[in-house]
């Protein structure tokens, strides 16, 4: 019956998981210029749930959704091993995509799928909603606009909590691809430049189900860029005190720090000492500004105002840099990165 | 069509402005066991704007609203001056009651809503949000649980970022009213003790047509409570730098400070020194926490888990306090509170 | 033996309590352009504590110290009740003074001393180290310099840990001439303006020893000053997180504040929140700063490049106030301060 | 004439450059326990700059010093190329020493200062002063005892304001044995772990002369110590917004941080947004109370309360890694770490 105002971006929401219903509560409420449209889900109870509190229609299979032609664009949320289909058919439909990283843990199947959308002209942007976090970005901008001169050395920090179970884990490509490639993305960010060289070293420090399958629990990253700037990324799967993110570059002319914020700023001192706020507990605490921001961006560049903030190429280019860091980290030493002509990579301006 | 769950809380939200607005989208999309079940407004553009993202019914008037049997609350929105009438009137129909602050600037007419609550039995909590922000109520809660023992000091600083509308002032009661009554509550609230005497003193600096109302827009004001405690509230109607809400309290064995946050955390530093994100512009970005924990007090009381959080007495005390305020700034001398039963007063714990 | 360098002011040290003892280790090793050059004790072991260390002649009579003409300025950090023969004996003796607050506790041998050292041309700076604390002098040049506009409102807090012994206190003046005399001067410093009303309240908290003596442990004193800014300070003889030493000023275009720091910069945060290190235990660890740098306004007076930072009429004022403070605690009102001609203020330039 | 106190430790100072005079100071006014007892340095305005202050006799010559029995205590802080042969010097006229950092860039040699004080029996410290700095060593404290379960993540920060002169570098031994040394034995230090293997990476970013000597002002190094813990220390010789130094360890049940201070708790907010103050210009500024706390640990190990906190052993540890650092810097590949047998390890206990 309602009628979406013309100026109003229709977003079907494909997965209605944890960040799929993140994505939904967004849209129904608060995106000025986007609207929740539809929704997917092949759970009946994950429908309702969404269907019951928005006045928006629900499909239990994604091709459904694709199919209506009163939907604009859509945001793929769920799991990885869906989601170069899922990029391919929605192309095809002459939608614009956001999709949650990675695309892919396999670098041809992201290849087809950032084709695909070429192919359709059809926008695809890829989920890296931590460049939209008002402090990260403030790092990221402190560098583009030249205030803190030529970026030397990075620091990144990223923990999470706790291990996600131990299911998850084993497919999700391991932890540079699932975890780690957050980083590496921000660190092309930050730096406005490629990497050329990367060391990574692993251990496993939080459970030992994590090494029987293979993988690593703490990681520590280190990338030289093509312009000379050294980047050290830091992640654990556990971090008992809160949701660890930080990202700083010092310059030749200063430093950008994006520090963590507490979850409220009371401090309680006695002769004891003080005690403070703890950190927010996982990311839908922490970066739900970027995720708003993240949809901003994605409208901008749907109404043609900008380029695409973070596309295909981007997630090419993390995608390289994490199966480089699991060859390090397996081989004991560096590894090099083969170049990517210039004219592919992103712009931090 | 659709049947809320039995555990779910149905409100209805009489006013569609800002604050109605606001309540409307939480109860919409984030409040576990409350649902937004109907909306009422005069206005039929601000009416759809509702209706058209959630799928709840509309209704022009609010007497429409509180008629419906499939409704358990509602939150008064709506203009100050109907506070009272549609307590009563909700009250009687048997709903909750959530009801934006100031109940009245009229002592007794805020004694008939309250006595008509009581009357009906049900439960009429007052927006006096601010207890719930996890900063201050963190404070409240040291001094409460004895951590930092007997209060001694107390400062409350809450400055708005630029003034409302003449139009709205001037039918605002005056600052002491519609401003530092929030700051009168809290005084309250942390100290866990009634006030006894008060001297307020005022100016006028943002606006001259403030001064031509009668009103000042710079406030000070010193509560000397019953249990010795001495309380320093400053106002402000302008603060160019972002919304500035800060609480503290010395204690006998300690402090508890709430602090603001800046919006995000990050700092750039460079030769000429470092700078750092500004404050949250104002009270939406920066005390949204705090409506949810309301919520969730409201809910708690409505399942008759704890009694209700902030009640009539509260709205009646700040009242007394503000208007004793104004009496102050008048004469330029200290005044005087008359005593309020003890039994009457509202607890911390 | 040692025949100072002519650029070096020769300083005696008049007193070697506490205070002289830091005067004495400041000038004896670390303000270029001083030199410790005498001290005066009539405690034969305070004197040898430090002619042990420095190459410097101790007397046991502060008139032995006068007397030489070695000595170019005398710092008195004898107790209060002999400042003024001090002043005007070193005055006569045409010595520079920077003499510890507060000169007297008597308005007119305030004057006095004042009128003794202008008849004698010497500099007489007096003791408010805490205007040259780095922070503190930060909010005061923000207004000075228009940064944050005109001044508005004005909060001061300063909280010693503990009070001094019962002895102490009994011979101070009270704690408005003891300790609020400081937050005082700040007001007139950080405003650049009079006074022009008063309103102090004040009980016990601490201790009831201080009730017998006629005093207050915990006061609150608000300000009205010409220029429109009200100030509200307030004193505690108890914090026991440590001493605590806030100011700040809220103006037309932004707010300046002097936040205290914790003694190191870790935090250690767990599961059970975070812990953060406490504030210095008193004035010699916050304040060492200020100290060096009085110094440093000392010497730029007496080599004539500024005139004096805080002269006698800087003394008399904070004592007017000091007095009227006691006055309207006593009285329980309101009192209005006499009007101090213009030409006498200090600036804050 | 004076004769210092029993218990007073009788220090002489060998070398009176920034650091000497440091030292020199501090003991002549500030160390309860010890006092400064004579100086030595080959130039006579150096002496007298120090002697002029204090009553202390000044020697030409190291071994005049050493050869006077009213010593008991030297402090090397003569040029790094003559550290071993005044050890050895020291140690054989039974003097307790503290020995500034690098004992030599020689493993060797330093073997040879180390096993002369042990054969002579007098203590050994190296001047590792941050170790003593309150907020590192309150980060090493939550390891040590517990707080933060076992070390998982160190991440180090040290850089330098601005780069020494070029001649200066040019005999420094390059940044790893001259800057990052100080990081590696903190690494030691907070983790209570020897390091197995050492990877780096370097390049010249701030002055190409650094490169022409071949040595870097840009670093990275990545330890993998004993226990499992993983260490990344950054290091820069130019940071334009001041000294930039930070420790901290994520543990399994927390994490602890020391940051930086500002010089100031200052801050300004306008509609610009906020300005704090710079951090402190470089290490004596910073590490003032470091410097106080390394003598107080002297002062307790001369005394037979504790052992030696920094011992000959830490010194030869740091250096292993340092060269390792410059090894695999060159070569570009992980560089692994002969075993230290466990007994000759320091504690942090």
């Amino acid at each position: 019956m309602t009628r979406p105002e013309p100026l109003e971006v229709r977003v079907g929401v494909l997965g209605l998981g944890r960040i799929g219903r993140m994505h939904a509560n967004l849209l129904g409420t608060g995106i000025p210029g986007a609207r929740l449209a539809a929704v997917a889900d092949a759970d009946p109870d994950a429908l309702e749930a969404v269907t019951d509190r928005f006045p928006v229609p629900g499909a239990d299979d994604p091709s459904r959704l694709l199919a209506r032609s009163d939907i604009d664009a859509v945001a793929i949320c769920t799991p990885t091993s869906t989601h170069v289909d899922l990029i391919v058919a929605a192309a095809e439909a002459g939608k614009a995509i956001l999709c949650e990283k990675p695309v892919s843990l396999d670098l041809e199947a992201t290849d087809q799928a950032v084709a695909a959308a070429e192919r359709a002209g059809v926008i695809l942007q890829v989920g890296f909603n931590r460049r939209f976090d008002p402090g990260h970005a403030t790092v990221a901008g402190a560098v583009a606009n030249g205030e803190i001169g030529a970026p030397e050395l990075v620091r990144i920090s990223s923990r999470d909590p706790t291990p996600p179970p131990i299911d998850y884990l084993a497919s999700s490509g391991g932890i540079f691809l699932d975890q780690t490639i957050h980083d590496l993305d921000m660190a092309r960010f930050v730096t406005g430049s490629e990497v050329e060289r990367l060391t990574a070293v692993g251990t496993v420090r939080v459970d030992p189900a994590i090494r029987d399958i293979g993988d690593y629990d703490t990681v520590a990253v280190t990338l030289q860029h093509a312009n000379g700037c050294i980047t050290q990324i830091d992640n654990s799967r556990r971090a008992v005190y809160g949701y660890d993110q930080r990202v700083e570059v010092l310059g030749s002319a200063g430093m950008a720090f994006s520090d963590n914020q507490a979850v409220h700023g009371a401090v309680v001192r006695t002769d004891a000492g003080g005690r403070v706020a703890p950190l927010p507990w996982f990311f839908l605490e922490r970066y739900m500004p970027s995720y708003r921001r993240q949809w901003e961006a994605f409208l901008s560049a749907y109404r043609g105002e900008n380029t695409v903030a973070v596309g295909g190429e981007d997630a090419r280019a993390a995608l390289v840099l994490a199966l480089a860091a699991a060859e390090s980290v397996r081989t004991g030493h560096p590894v090099g990165i083969p170049a990517i002509p210039a004219d592919e990579t992103s712009s931090t301006a």
